[in-house]
């Protein structure tokens, strides 16, 4: 085995935290010694050890000239553990390996540093393209631009989400529902609006019973972020009546929010987030600029058309996922995309990242094309 | 190797004929002895040797013994050649592999009795799925249904053709427009409504120049036909200048055909059918019995969103390939399916048979979801 296949080993050792580290990022760690592997482990969940740590912890062997792949460079500052640079630097290790540095700019480097100083050989940078993947919404994050935002659709092949009536139970079949119900798993929270709410009145949390009990995954549960400028949210909602433990935020247009409604949803446990309003519903942007102050990683827009075409519209998303179902919904559905294009060069345009079968729906993943992609 | 990679490899001689043997079927013949290839041909154009004559041809060593593999079973009718299974029984073989049997049910199984009359063990049904997916338009049309027809549509992920202005071009990339030329080669027929002649003047021919000078394709053209109920087409369209030799055939409204126009179009070498109106236009369930009567295996339906929601709404498409861009066109654009739907369940539903990236775009096929397999 080489350094790449031993961190994906490692890797995969990150994934198994991919329901439970937030807001800590997906870290694994594999440690190889005369080439067998004497000790893994991951990261969990806030607070628990480290990915480094977990797989000392589990280490039978002396570690004394192993080598050790992190898919993180290994922190170096005290948090709720240690720093793990140091913890690994009293190690007689012969070598470091890692996928990807620090992702915050500012401290980038500095666990390098301390292990190169320990006197191990450092390599940086093996499989770094997937160790982003996993942790995209953190590393965003990090570089203070907040939140990896993604927008998740279900349509039909002419992009309807629903009749004209509202009627959209169920487009697309039951593997695609059960991939949404991962991505909410992933999600630090789910963004809706009140429309969708009182529409189909749903629970919107991640329920995994698909994957059976042996499999089991750790997961908490996202949390829930209401845009609802005019707070015309029904009290007695499902949502609220979930046993998941969970934060809900309502998020209400400044001075458009009846204040002794308020007061009754903070009682409830929900807070409030009051936010500027523009062209009559919260200002999205302004709602950017709230998420940055969260420690949410990854956030999912689930929504009606109207929100979701206002998030396409002003280019907040990062990603679109798109489950697309074998049927064609015609003329008077509602469509993903509410906006009126004047020229096929003013369409908006993504740059489609894998496409997939699942059942029988499609999962298509585009991300915005940023203007110097576009042809002109 | 064994029956099936025998087979696949009569398959691929088979496929060589895919843009030329219309409306003959494709077929390939592979002659195997003492576990060698000894033979090998393919059908290329109606008129010229069958497959089966053209492995014979081939052959430098004695066929006795040998066991022939057939992509379909050999013709037993004197035709522009001599019945196949009378040459094949000529022979001294061993054994006859026939992938499936003539789909003229009138016939079925007369080729293989003088085959097993002559004492050669002859088994059916070898990669017969593969076998049938290569000739379905032959076949749909030997069984008397007509030919296969399937619409072809370049779409934005929101379903739109055109923006609200006509403007079309292009939404998909190169190698979209490209696999587009190989259905267009594959099919004996285009068909198309003189609204598109009118916009876009299209040559609608196949153009198969990205294949190179070294695979140059053997080809035919595909025929023409343009739905046009009251004859408006412009005589300087672009496609009667092609050289390509092809048939062009317009279709006009009974009593709504200028006749004089009728005249200076046939004096063009344009074929003129008349056929009843039904709701303003060419009635589609006439045109589909007079395909009936054509020699087209393959009828490809390329027009804009009006003609191919009347297609689609009356369930004439045998497959849809629907060809996905990554952009949004919004609200007001020209959508594939121009019917309204009132509830879910009437919604127009398809079966994915697959699908697939090609460069930026996404190509699916879809075919009709029949009454019994629609879940209530």
């Amino acid at each position: 085995m080489n350094d790449e296949a031993y961190m994906r080993r490692a890797l995969e050792q990150a994934r198994q935290g991919l329901w439970s580290t937030s807001p800590n990022p997906r870290v694994g760690c594999v440690f190889v010694k005369q080439g067998k592997i004497i000790a893994e482990g991951f990261h969990q969940r806030a607070g628990g050890p480290h990915a480094e740590v977990a797989a000392i912890n589990q280490a039978n062997d002396d570690l004394a000239g192993a080598t050790a792949y992190v898919t993180l460079e290994p922190c170096s500052h005290f948090g709720r553990t240690p720093p793990c640079c140091q913890t690994l630097a009293k190690l007689k290790l012969e070598r470091v390996v890692v996928a990807m540095t620090d992702p915050n700019p500012v401290v980038s480097g500095r666990g390098l540093a301390v292990l190169q100083k320990a006197g191990f050989q450092v390599d940086v940078g093996i499989l770094e393209e997937e160790a982003l993947q996993l942790n995209r919404g953190y590393i965003k994050r990090m570089k203070q631009q907040g939140p990896w935002l993604f927008g998740k659709v279900a349509i039909s092949i002419d992009g309807g989400m629903a009749l004209a009536s509202g009627e959209s139970k169920w487009i697309t079949g039951d593997k695609a529902r059960q991939d949404v119900m991962t991505l909410r798993a992933q999600s630090c929270a789910i963004l809706t609006g009140v429309k969708t709410v009182i529409q189909d009145d749903p629970l919107l949390n991640a329920r995994l019973e698909h994957l059976g009990e042996t499999n089991k995954p750790m997961l908490r549960q996202p949390d829930l972020v209401i845009l609802d400028t005019r707070l015309s949210m029904p009290l007695d909602a499902r949502l609220f009546g979930t046993q998941d433990n969970r934060n809900i935020v309502v998020v209400v247009g400044k001075g458009l929010a009846d204040s002794k409604k308020q007061q009754q949803l903070s009682a409830m446990g929900v807070e409030i987030i009051t936010l500027p309003v523009y062209a009559g519903g919260v200002d999205l942007k302004a709602l950017q600029q709230w998420l940055k102050t969260t420690e949410y990683n990854e956030v999912m827009v689930e929504s009606g058309p109207t929100l979701m075409s206002q998030f396409l519209r002003q280019q907040l998303l990062d990603e679109l996922v798109v489950y697309q179902a074998p049927m064609l919904m015609g003329k008077g559905s509602q469509t993903i995309y509410q906006v009126q294009t004047t020229h096929l060069t003013d369409a908006a345009r993504f740059k489609l990242i894998d496409s997939q079968v699942l059942g029988d729906d499609i999962r298509s993943r585009y991300q915005r094309k940023v203007e110097a992609e576009l042809e002109v």
